[in-house]
């Protein structure tokens, strides 16, 4: 997710059984679904669409694909009609002439257009090239149902015959993909929002959360498929107002309380199989986010289990960002231990960074008040040593904008960070605001939901409603425009075909950290665009 | 296996279920044994060799396998030592961080050097791409022990790591082949030939002949891989002398005569998975081999029960294929039902074919004096026919060669099928070689060991052991130079690097028509050599 991999292979773990046995007893039931095809498509250029390219409906009719006879270089690509998360089977037989020599086939699934149109060998990007979701299979007999037994995430599925022989041809018939969540559509709230477009958002998102809805929250089911802290939080939220169901937020929480380094730290993901791992990867921001994460979860439920439970984790990420703070209240974060904030290394992020731990802290504070922390008082002081630094050395009083300590940049994520962390008063918090939109807008050079979200928060912090409408309209409404079934990991607007990894072919384009426009609207903005 | 395909779908078929029953109670049991790699090696270009590249051994010992450690694109090669056919299992894990991409394997098995060295991708021969032996497999969980299903047909395998992620490599260990066959070499007869070069020969194609004998005798394990008529009445006659196993050739004999077209007609070649699958192929002289093949049968093991069996079948053969010949003796072939002969088109066939009908005429002759045909007679009338117009119109008495009458081409397979027909006196049928030699050596344009076979074969018959002698060694010994385990499906030693499908890559390197030296040197040679 960072552009930066750590390998930190000296780590040492303990695993917490009692905390892993309850995430456990949260795995959900995956739910299934056939899905049928709904078409048979070809990709057409198009550069308002995704990376440059659209489905358009061919003339031959779905149900007319047993007739399509194919051989050597043909292909088909079929249309699921939305993006789902599955398995795939199909029924194939040989047409012709006995059967003399094997079935070559190529079954590539594409959650948009673009990764039809790339050619996978070209791919030479950072980014493992075993994300691409491509196979190349070999069938000695037919007829014969193949099933395909990895998951993929999707909404094409072009199915290429590399070879028969000039004796016979390929027959497919009985399409099937089977969908998995672990939640279904009829958990959400009936009710519908009266602006068509921002309900149209929704609904997208919606489907994007559903589809990271899994064993765990996936991050996205088509690449990286795990546990980000980052993901869990921004899921959870929008899973509060949404699906409503708490168990995988449940179940993220303590595999994360479960899974701490000697010195107490979680990691900043963890994978689920072959058996539980913890990642050697850390992000300080992503640390502190299992305490916002706990605290919003309680907020939420006012599970007693699981605060008892998980609170001393929660405490023991701020006692080790503490350590960080000096008595002046300075945040002096550590290579080893770097902030996350966005995938930008464009910008200074201690400032942000800053933000998140007054953020944190603040509601650290208010679980460290309900378990009646004898420390409690220590951590008060800590907070407003944190305020006051950013207030009398973070904050340029006579442009009313955050500026980064060390070189006094300006930038976005500072501002956003600052008023997401709430230490100035609400009319100070707009025009800090109102100042960056005068001063740094439009957003350049940001390429994440992640960030589009906080900045949308901010708005939503500071009494700025018409702007965060307008902006989760010219953010996620724009992806809509250019086909998002689901939205994307990375988006751009002002480079829409930006890919973080040298090709569109491995994007991820259902991406849990685009999901929060339902949180954002349902808790802030509902009264706005419903007046 | 014929240049041109024949597509008949018109055909209407007859299973005759008693004798397909008694093709089934012959089913050999298939004998498995596990091989390990003996070497990790590299592939160098080396003109000598077969198709200019040769396998060297590496620094890296096989038993520190484990050791090596892999990442993209990264491969190593394994050596069985030797040319096997089976299945592959190999135990894999990653090493380093936690493994947070899939791991994209591809696996190459290849029966000689040159195929490692070939780009699949680029291969455009006609013959279909299918049977690449090459498999790209995403494991999204290690380790694993990777047991693949398929069977292959090689001496190298070769792993190559597509991707793992800049995290993580790939150890491989326990690599197993499980070589099959329904023979083993304990079958053979003890006894070993005085000349060390024939000796060579005949243990190289006793290799082949054994990694052909599966479920039935198969042209070549890695490509075609089921029963043609042509191959199995040379793998029986090679089997006599070797392994002595006769359950594949009545089977194979019960298969062909288990399925013929409403006519009476045999196909070609037979499919057995997933069921009985008559080609609709069709060519004369393979007809007419089942006439043949079962006279050698009855002559080996005098196997009443076969006869009676499938002397109805071998008849209608020889009925349909006398329905060409005209009352004046002349075989006037049809379009239809091509005579093969060999590979080659560039030589007029009409002679050699009618020199196979002769000698599969005789050897009917024989049998039905033995069957007390009341229709005897007739056949031998026939025969004289045959044998009294290829002698009036079929050989130039002034050059003492045999001409194709339509243009009097004259060429080296129709001397050697009517040496092998036996229709001249023996002294002619050595001066009619001797003058074969003379104007038509060295062969050249005839990739076949199969029509290498016949031209071995005419020289014993004719009496000219010493050349036949030199031309295996020139001819099968010159494959053991350039690196055979196991003899060919084709090999122009005038064109070494010949491909009759645009690439060596999908060439057959162990190919059942080239195993007949050991039944060539044992019924006519050893006291040749052996003097």
């Amino acid at each position: 997710m960072t552009f930066t991999y750590q390998i930190n292979d000296d780590v040492v773990w303990n695993k917490d059984k009692k905390l892993l046995d309850k995430a456990d007893r949260n795995k959900p039931e995956i739910l299934k679904s056939k899905i049928q095809p709904v078409a048979i498509v070809e990709i057409l250029p198009d550069e308002k669409k995704i990376n440059g390219y659209k489905s358009a409906i061919t003339k031959t009719k779905i149900q007319h694909l047993p007739q399509v006879l194919l051989k050597r270089d043909d292909s088909i690509i079929l249309d699921l009609g939305d993006h789902y998360v599955g398995t795939f089977a199909i029924d194939i037989q040989s047409i012709g002439s006995p059967m003399d020599a094997p079935l070559f086939l190529k079954v590539k699934f594409a959650e948009v257009a673009a990764e039809i149109a790339a050619d996978s060998a070209a791919y030479d990007g950072w980014l493992s090239r075993s994300w691409i979701q491509e196979e190349y299979i070999h069938l000695d007999v037919l007829p014969t149902t193949l099933k395909m037994p990895r998951r993929y995430s999707c909404r094409f599925i072009e199915l290429s015959v590399v070879d028969t022989s000039p004796k016979w041809q390929v027959s497919f018939q009985n399409p099937v993909f089977t969908a998995e969540s672990s939640v279904t559509m009829e958990q959400l709230p009936k009710d519908t929002l009266a602006d068509a477009e921002l309900e149209a958002i929704c609904n997208v998102s919606v489907k994007t959360l559903m589809d990271c809805m899994q064993d765990v929250f996936e991050d996205g089911p088509k690449r990286d498929r795990r546990l980000w802290l980052g993901d869990l939080r921004l899921q959870a939220l929008a899973d509060y107002y949404t699906f409503n169901d708490v168990r995988l937020i449940k179940r993220g929480l303590y595999l994360f309380g479960g899974m701490t380094t000697s010195e107490g730290k979680i990691p900043a993901n963890v994978f689920i199989t072959p058996q539980l791992t913890p990642d050697d990867t850390f992000l300080f921001d992503y640390s502190l986010f299992f305490v916002t994460t706990l605290f919003d979860y309680i907020q939420h439920t006012n599970d007693v289990e699981v605060l008892e439970d998980l609170y001393p984790v929660a405490k023991k990420q701020i006692d080790l960002a503490l350590l960080l703070v000096t008595e002046q209240g300075k945040l002096c974060l550590q290579d080893e231990w770097p902030v996350f904030i966005d995938w930008s290394n464009d910008f200074k992020k201690n400032t942000a960074g800053h933000g998140v731990m007054i953020y944190a802290l603040k509601r650290f504070v208010e679980l460290a008040k309900r378990q009646e922390d004898v420390q409690l008082q220590f951590y008060q002081e800590k907070l407003a040593q944190l305020v006051a630094y950013a207030k009398d050395y973070l904050f340029d009083a006579t442009e009313n904008l955050f500026i980064v300590a060390e070189n006094e940049e300006i930038n976005i994520v500072s501002q956003v960070w600052m008023i997401l962390s709430e230490i100035m008063p609400p009319e100070m918090n707009k025009k800090i605001l109102e100042n960056t939109v005068k001063t740094l807008f439009p957003i350049e050079g940001i390429a994440t939901p992640y960030t589009y979200h906080h900045v949308v928060e901010a708005f939503c912090i500071a009494g700025m409603k018409k702007e965060a409408v307008t902006l989760i309209k010219d953010y996620w409404g724009k992806m809509i425009d250019m086909g998002a079934d689901t939205f994307w990991e990375a988006f751009k607007p002002e480079d829409p075909n930006f890919s973080p990894y040298g090709s569109p072919i491995v994007n991820s384009y259902c991406h849990a950290w685009s999901c929060t426009p339902p949180y954002l609207i349902r808790k802030y903005l509902l009264t706005k665009i419903n007046k």
